[in-house]
């Protein structure tokens, strides 16, 4: 088996975030599930647009945030996701490029936009989550660089990716090509909505073992196992992954494994401003730690760290070197 | 004189910011002098986005800041800028009315695209911006709405505005509506190089009483008056205008008249993230202060609790309500 020439390669809807503090009242006029993503269609898209207030635009994306995450701590990573030739998927591919990200999928010259996620923010640092997937929609299978896969240590890929038409082909085809070339495969459940729209599937992807490792919060594998006891859930994951990491908030995360479940604490934080891209940059830790061969606890440790950046800014790319921020905390890096 | 429908009009170039955060190596191996705003053309434009970092994009201009301040402390208010009908122009368009502002201007069908400003921020906090003016050059004598400008308070306008070819002529145009209407003017002079561009008419629109108001940093007086000295500067001032107003960062602010001059200390901050927007901000308390009628000093001191609440985020647009954050300071809102 070659060296790899990427530590992770990263599939995911390429997405703008547009994001605005706001009122918990403005939740519930606008019929939003507070902590939820839910899709929307472009009508749906310009009506909250026009009604939420002054926002920012940053790059976002699910396992995009997280590809950058990893690039943040010093790995090489790689990402594969769809925009349009317009202002945004310019934005977007200039982010990712300049985050030391390799993105080579070529942007579509016409159709939909590039997708757009918009995000509420209320005091309480809770995001609320209204997706118009756009150019998104055209990943397909066709968009699947197969040696960049098989050159890859890890391939990472979002649950989202179910959503989109042809996004799933293209998930199975990666995931395929990648365990050909005897690399991992790892999958976040991205949402506990999500989760309910693809239960089955998502359970098929991790019993068969298409996905080695698996990513979830606390609400996904509830979700998953359709219960509300999360020791419960926990129980059920461990019969069925090979490995998997599951995150709790201020709890810090449990990892389940046919060994056993290990519970690594969350990095205290001052303030918590924003929770967009706990989740992404918790994965970007983990994976960066699995592709350095450092052990599991120490790789929920490097995850919790990149959590705690993120949370405390607006938006969901780290605003400082990961890689800075492992070494003053005796990480390796 | 009837009672004015606006606290503040706003007159300026409507940009939207693209932010980064970058070493100070990159400013040197860029050209760029550091802390100053410099006039790009589009070639070096998608040059500097090129090299530069992983960015967010958040509306910006400097008159357009100082206007979204003084809704924020709940005046009324209005600003007249242009863009392009794109993307970034939408954007800047929202976002305006969205912080509650009266925007009506036109967005140009054709033309430059709207216009942007690449600012780089050093771990330090300063900001050093390069401004593409695009669609902001397209501002003219037609787009000055007479009425507006005879039923607003005070008429703010930016310096900046003698870059673009016909903003000059919208400029005076302005300031005669408001003076025939018994109104006040008010100028910021914005950057030192830009004073250093036009000199000699800034001069004038002082000493002939054009302007009733004018705001400036250290680095600006000095370069009007051409002084290494700023109580040189600062005794020169005091000879030409009616009314201005220095801020000096963290040393507060001179309050300088034909009757005296009054230092008012700055508001204490944690920490320094981004400096953008700090003059325009202080702006937006001491207008908003004028207008409500209070006396100079506690004008200041709305100005300088604005200015401290935006250098300690990224972007120059307030993220707090400025009415609230008054009233917990104890000010007038």
């Amino acid at each position: 088996m070659a060296k790899p020439r990427f530590d992770v390669l990263g599939i995911g809807n390429a997405i703008v975030d547009i994001i605005a503090r706001t009122q918990e009242d403005f939740l519930l006029s606008h019929a939003m599930q507070k902590g939820a993503m839910v899709l929307i269609d472009e009508a749906r898209a310009h009506s909250i647009y026009a009604a939420m207030g002054p926002a920012l635009e940053i790059s976002g994306g699910s396992a995009a945030n997280t590809i950058v995450g990893v690039a943040s701590f010093g790995a090489s990573a790689a990402f594969i996701g769809k925009v349009r030739e317009d202002e945004l998927g310019r934005t977007f591919a200039h982010d990712i490029r300049a985050a030391g990200v390799s993105f080579e999928t070529p942007l579509a010259a016409g159709g939909s936009s590039t997708g757009r996620c918009y995000i509420l923010v209320t005091p309480d640092g809770e995001r609320t989550m209204n997706t118009y997937l756009g150019a998104a929609q055209e990943l397909g299978p066709g968009d699947i660089d197969s040696e960049m896969v098989a050159a890859s240590a890890i391939t990472y890929l979002e649950g989202y990716l179910w959503d989109p038409k042809n996004a799933k082909q293209a998930f199975l085809k990666a995931a395929s090509i990648a365990h050909e070339a005897q690399r991992l495969v790892a999958l976040t459940l991205s949402d506990a909505f999500c989760v309910d729209r693809w239960r089955e599937e998502f359970l098929e992807l991790i019993r068969t073992g298409i996905v080695d490792v698996t990513f979830a919060n606390e609400a996904e594998i509830k979700s998953l196992y359709q219960t509300a006891d999360f020791d419960t859930a926990v129980a059920a994951l461990r019969e069925d992954a090979a490995l998997a990491v599951v995150t709790r908030s201020e709890q810090g995360c449990w990892i389940v494994s046919r060994e056993g479940t290990q519970r690594v604490g969350a990095v205290p934080i001052e303030r918590l401003v924003d929770a967009t891209g706990a989740g992404d940059l918790f994965a970007s830790g983990f994976l960066f730690g699995l592709a350095r061969g450092v052990d599991l606890s120490t790789a929920a440790r490097l995850g919790a760290l990149a959590a705690s950046e993120v949370i405390q800014h607006m938006g969901a790319r780290p605003e400082t070197s990961l890689e800075a921020l492992a070494q003053q905390n005796g990480l390796p890096a």
